[in-house]
C-alpha cells in the first residue's frame, strides 16, 4: 500500500494517525521508493561483510522512528499472522512475520504493540484511484501475455514451451513498460484432458498440444506489487460445436456477473448472476468453483468473495476477478476470467483480449 | 524431505518415531508423491463448492492420524517459525506456519506439541545421497539455463531478455526431464556497470548490453523442490586482460575453497582458503560478501555458512554454494558460483559448465 514493492523484503513501513509516514528500505532498494507515496524514506547498509544484519539494524532503525514519532507504548497495530501472502520480489525465498519480527517489533514499540489483521484486511481491499492506475498497467501487461499465450497455443508445442513463452514476454516486455521497475508471471498451461481440472491451482505439463484441443491458461502477473489474475481458453484450431457454445455460455455468465457487480450488491447475488445461466443449461454441478475473488495488492485476496456462501458487500474501489468455467468430463474444462473495479455506476474490467476462440 | 514438492502448499507430514510416517495431500497433488520416500499417503478432497476447507479438512486428518499412531500428548517437534522459507510450486502465492495453523496443530497434538526449528535446521543441512542424485539433476537443469545464458549475453540485448529466455529454457525443458514433474528458475541478469553492485540480491534491468561489457546472471532454480544456486560472468565479446585476471583470480579462490571443503573443515577456514589469494592481489576490499552457504531444501540454508565469522564445522552430506565475487567501481563484478558436496575425501561440484569468459 506504500507504492514501494521490496526487492528482498527487509521493508518496513511506520505510519502513525498524525504526521509523515516513514518508510525504512535497503540502500540498494531506496530507487524502488521514488515515486512511491512517502516522502520520509530511511535507506539502511546491509549485506557487506562487516554490516550487521538487517534485523539488528531495522531494530534499532524501528526504535528511532518509534521514538521520534513519540510511539513508545502506544496502540500500534501490525500485520501479523498473514498465513498467505504475496512474495516479495525475490520470490525464490519469500519472508514472512514469524516469532522474531513480532520479538523485534514488540522491542521497538512496547506495550502498545497488537495484531491489526483484519483492519489491514480491510484497507487493501478497497484500492485507490491511484493503486486502480496501477492495477490497470499491470492488466495490459498481462495481455500482452495473453496474445502471446493465443499465438503459440497450436498443435504440436508442449503446455511448458506455451507457458514458458508468456512468461518469458512479460517479464522482458514488462520492465520499462510505463516506467515498470519489476514484471514477472507465473503462466499455467493446460490442454486437452489436463483442462477438466483445471479448476485445482494447476501445472504445466510436457504434455503436446493435439490438433482441436481446448487450451487454458492461468495467469498471474505482479507489476511493482500490484498483481492481476487472469484466464483465457483457446482451441488449438476451428472450434467445434460444443465447444463454442460453452465458451458462449461462459462469457454470458460473465457478462452477466459484470452487471451484477455494483456498489451494494452481495457476493452471493453476483455469484448467482452468471451461475444462474449455467445452472439453467444444466451444467451447475460442472461450475465446482467460486465466481470471484479480490486481487491487487496479492494473486487471491480474501475480500470481495463472489461465492454461493459469501454475504460481503461490494464497495466502490473493489477489484476482483470474474471467473466463471464449466468443466466435463470428457470434453474439458473453459474459464475466461477478468479483473474489474467497482465504480460508482457499476465495474469495469481493467483487463481486455481481442482474440476469440479459434 | 519427504520428497514431494506441493503445489499450494497444504501438505502435512507426521513422522513418528517408530513406526510409518504418513503424508497427508490434497488429492489433485497425489501423484506428486508417487516416488516420494513415503507410503503412507492420504489424500483429501479440497477446492469443489461444498467441499470443506483445507484447513477444516487437514485439523481432522492430523487428529485421526495422531490417534492412530498413538501421539496424543506426546513430544511433537513442528517446524514452528522458519522467517524465510522456500515457494511451494504455486510460488506466486506462498503458504506459511502462522498462528492459525499452530493453532491447529495444537488442537491435533495436544500438550506435547514444541518448536523444533533448530532440529530440523540440522536435519536439512546434511543431505542423503538419494537427495544428492536429485540436487545434481537440477543442477544439470539449470547449467542447460547457463549454457542458454551464454549464447544470448550478446550486445544490443536487454538484460531483462537474457534472463527470461534463460528462466523459460529452464520451465520448458526442465518438466520431464529425467522425470521431473516441475522445473522453475529464477534468472537476475546485471550487465556493465550494474555488475558493480550484483553482491546484493539484484534485479535485471531494461539496460541494453554494450561490446565487451561484464554480464554476470544470479540464478536460482529448484526442480521437484530440489534447490540450485548458480552464478557465471562472461564478457560480451572478446575480455580484456584485466577482465580476464580478475576473473581467472576468481576461480583460483573457488578451486582453493573447494579443496579446503573437507569434513571436519571450519567455515571460516573454508572461507579464508579463497579470500586470502584476493587478499594478497590486494583486493580484499572487493570481496565483500560470504564464500558460501547452504543449498538444497531452499535457495539459501543457513547452514553450513563459509564466512570469516563461521565456526560451523562441515560434515559428509552438507551441499553448499562456493561463490566468491570481485567488485570493482569503474571496472565492474566478477562471480563465479558453484554448488557443492561434501564428501568423505572433500567436496564435489554439482554444476559444471564448459564455457569460458569471451
Amino acid at each position: 500500500m506504500t507504492g514501494c514493492y521490496p526487492i528482498i523484503g527487509q521493508t518496513w513501513v511506520v505510519y502513525p494517525q498524525t504526521g509523515e509516514p516513514t518508510l525504512i528500505v535497503p540502500a540498494q532498494e531506496a530507487y524502488l521508493a521514488e515515486d512511491c507515496s512517502l516522502d520520509d524514506v530511511r535507506p539502511y547498509e546491509c549485506g557487506r561483510i562487516g554490516d550487521p544484519t538487517p534485523v539488528e539494524t531495522c531494530a534499532r532503525l524501528l526504535r528511532q522512528v518509534c521514538q521520534g514519532k513519540g510511539l513508545v507504548d502506544k496502540a500500534i497495530g501490525y500485520e501479523d499472522s498473514p498465513e498467505v501472502v504475496a512474495p516479495p520480489q525475490a520470490a525464490a525465498e519469500p519472508l514472512f512475520v514469524g516469532q522474531a519480527t513480532v520479538a523485534l517489533l514488540q522491542e521497538a514499540f512496547g506495550s502498545g504493540l497488537r495484531p491489526a489483521d483484519e483492519l489491514f484486511t480491510q484497507l487493501k481491499s478497497v484500492k485507490t484511484p491511484a493503486e486502480v492506475t496501477r492495477l490497470s498497467r499491470t492488466n495490459e501487461i498481462a495481455c500482452v501475455g495473453l496474445s502471446v499465450f493465443k499465438d503459440e497455443a497450436q498443435p504440436g508445442r508442449r503446455e511448458t514451451e506455451v507457458a514458458a513463452a508468456v512468461e518469458r514476454a512479460i517479464y522482458s516486455r514488462g520492465v520499462g513498460f510505463k516506467g515498470a521497475f519489476s514484471a514477472r508471471a507465473w503462466a499455467q498451461v493446460m490442454s486437452g484432458p489436463n483442462t477438466e481440472t483445471a479448476w485445482y491451482y494447476p501445472v504445466s505439463k510436457e504434455r503436446r498440444i493435439q490438433p482441436g484441443d481446448l487450451v487454458l491458461i492461468e495467469l498471474a502477473t505482479v507489476v511493482d506489487g500490484y498483481w492481476s489474475d487472469l484466464t483465457r481458453t483457446v482451441v488449438a484450431g476451428k472450434a467445434s460445436d460444443r465447444q463454442r457454445e460453452v465458451h458462449q455460455l461462459v462469457l454470458d455468465a460473465q457478462a452477466a456477473d459484470l452487471l451484477a457487480a455494483r456498489p451494494g450488491a452481495r457476493g452471493d447475488e453476483v455469484d448467482a448472476a452468471g451461475r444462474r445461466l449455467i445452472v439453467e443449461r444444466g451444467l451447475g454441478d460442472n461450475f465446482v468453483h467460486h465466481t470471484g475473488h479480490g486481487v491487487g495488492f496479492r494473486y487471491h485476496e480474501p475480500r470481495p468473495w463472489l461465492h454461493p456462501d459469501s454475504r460481503q458487500t461490494l464497495v466502490v474501489g473493489h477489484v476482483h476477478t470474474i471467473e466463471p468455467g464449466i468443466y466435463i468430463p470428457g470434453f474439458g474444462g473453459i474459464r475466461v476470467e477478468d479483473d474489474a473495479v467497482v465504480l460508482r455506476e457499476g465495474a469495469e474490467f481493467l483487463s481486455h483480449t481481442d482474440f476469440g476462440l479459434d
